[in-house]
């Protein structure tokens, strides 16, 4: 085990460890016990129908969507909802490489795990620990755009509503070489080992080049030419890299980045179907809005728009934000509004289950 | 001097090796014995007016001009025109960190080269050793696009045409920035040694992670997808990537990509006005045919578009492709043809200069 401060309280409030015991991975690995990272806001209902879900991206966990998603006034409203967010395995607050006390997972021996297992996990979690049955929403940005999808593809029924945020149901080849060249940064850092390093700082040279990374295909062309980061508070381009970028992804654990990463590469619904997305993505029954931004340049709004229209009754609502990828961190003023108009009008859309529980309420 | 078997004949044919002598840099350095490799075709007239002007670019030479650009049926013609394809200084072929025998610039010591400084090198081998004063057409892509422009706004008597492909008269900030990310791949390789490598293939881990780069941002997320690279003779993603990308770039001096690197980022016509853009842009008197790749990836058409209009009387002519920038190397059935028929309507376009000409000869 590892001790760094980013996966701490410090820096990620309020969440609690849950066990769920073991996991048998689709790669074929064991995560013998499977801790998850929760962070709960709001009451669950007695017929715990207000349950909203929202699973985690790279390098992202629960706190991004405290800080900027999850409140009074905006469309996940605690006040209305009982909203779980999951961190993602492997990713550094759930059970991942560098936390476990598990030798036979720990670092290098952590186990090959899947959008899949993630969802598994989750659905167990919210099963057996809430006794959530159903989710109102699944939303989530990025890698949790698809554990979205996995979800609407997996779990149909139990699944009301979903919001894939800038993200794809099937991986493009274009974005699992983008994804190497993240981990080619940590590889090529001698500090790294093998995945046997002493402390993340080990892989801070690598890690600052994964974030000049993120600089140029996370951001926008545009982000950078209309000097976005002066906005943000910072003095100039270089500020903003050296006091923002680079000691943000220094922080994280180099072994967690390398496991969401292979994960990320990896997820796609069709695996459900026989490599048919088609049929993977008509299997969906949630009424789906699909919410790329349209400066994004890994998954650019055509990319999503293409999937979208394979999800029956889903709708495309492009977000509009000149900081591209990186605009899930809700920075600019007009990016949370427009999120939460969409979550809003999907969660006002009438969907199947509420014929159901009507007609069930009027017998 | 380190052998490089890259930039030879055996690779680049038919160029000469033309010393301009000594060059005072802008920067301040000197380089003593400037040897500019050139390739020419067809034959220069009496009048000295038919000559045209191909600089390269980066990791490029004139032999992709030769491959795809230059021969009758193009517009660029040796029947009509002579054409002087001038390599880079530092760029491998002309002289070069790694190819000098001048011990005081080899290698580490290899001083800072501009854009301009390349331009006045190019003036004085095409006045002093062609008696060439005035050029029917400036035409480069990428960073020979920066030297159209620098030329264009520096010399605006001598260049009656422009013609700037997939680049820019002002780097942007994200070129900066994803420039400074492929000098990183080489720049951690330990094997690169602060640049005093013994052979390119010490650097072979950072080259290719390079390559790995161009393979992201070079083509386009629409390449990917479509999985061009079939239509390009390769059985799939991973042959594209380790039979051509990678051994392209593992090839090449890391200290020539590094030295036009530098270059590159800094290419800025606003130089000669004190930072004014539009003025230096508003000196160009060629009749300029703007011409980015529709999916360029860091060239967007846009940035390109910008700049077209601040330049007096030119045209944005968009060149259609999905291979993005590195639709450069002409592989796309679709783009000489686009390349072709831009330069024979530019080349067909009167300019002062004729009217000069028609004026002086009637006298």
């Amino acid at each position: 085990m590892i001790d760094n401060p980013y996966y701490t309280d410090a820096v990620h409030q309020d969440f609690e460890l849950i066990s769920i015991g073991r996991l048998e991975l689709e790669e074929g690995g064991v995560i013998p016990d499977v801790k998850l990272a929760v962070r709960t806001w709001g009451t669950l209902n007695e017929a715990k129908d207000n349950a909203i879900l929202i699973p985690t991206w790279y390098s992202g966990t629960h706190q991004i969507w405290a800080d900027a998603y999850v409140g009074e006034g905006h469309a996940l409203d605690p006040s209305s909802y009982f909203i779980v967010s999951v961190n993602q395995i492997g990713g550094g607050l759930s059970t991942s490489p560098h936390n476990t006390d598990d030798d036979s997972i720990s670092m290098s021996r952590f186990p090959k795990v899947r959008i899949g297992d993630d969802v598994v996990a989750q659905e167990r979690l919210l099963r057996e620990h809430f006794g959530i049955e159903t989710l109102a929403l699944v939303v989530g940005g990025s890698m949790g755009a698809q554990q979205t999808y996995e979800w609407a593809v997996r779990f149909p029924a139990k699944v009301l509503r979903a919001a894939p945020i800038a993200g794809t149901a099937k991986n493009t080849p274009h974005d699992f070489l983008f994804t190497e060249t993240l981990n080619e940064q940590i590889w090529s850092d001698p500090g790294w080992n093998g995945g046997e390093y002493a402390s993340h700082e080990d892989v801070a040279d690598g890690l600052v080049r994964q974030a000049h990374l993120w600089a140029t295909m996370g951001l926008s062309t545009e982000f950078w030419k209309q000097e976005k980061w002066a906005a943000l508070g910072f003095e100039s381009r270089e500020a903003f890299l050296t006091q923002f970028l680079e000691p943000y992804f220094a922080a994280m654990d180099p072994n967690a980045l390398l496991a969401t990463a292979w994960k990320w590469q990896r997820g796609d619904v069709s695996r459900h179907t026989g490599g048919d997305l088609a049929a993977a993505l008509g299997r969906i029954t949630a009424k789906t809005f699909v919410m790329p931004i349209s400066e994004d340049m890994f998954f650019p709004v055509r990319d999503c728009a293409a999937e979208q229209a394979l999800v029956p009754g889903s709708e495309l609502r492009v977000i509009d934000d000149v900081h591209g990828h990186l605009g899930l961190f809700g920075v600019d003023p007009g990016f949370i509004p427009q999120v939460d108009a969409a979550l809003t009008d999907l969660l006002a859309t009438p969907v199947a289950a509420d014929d159901r529980s009507e007609q069930a309420a009027s017998v």
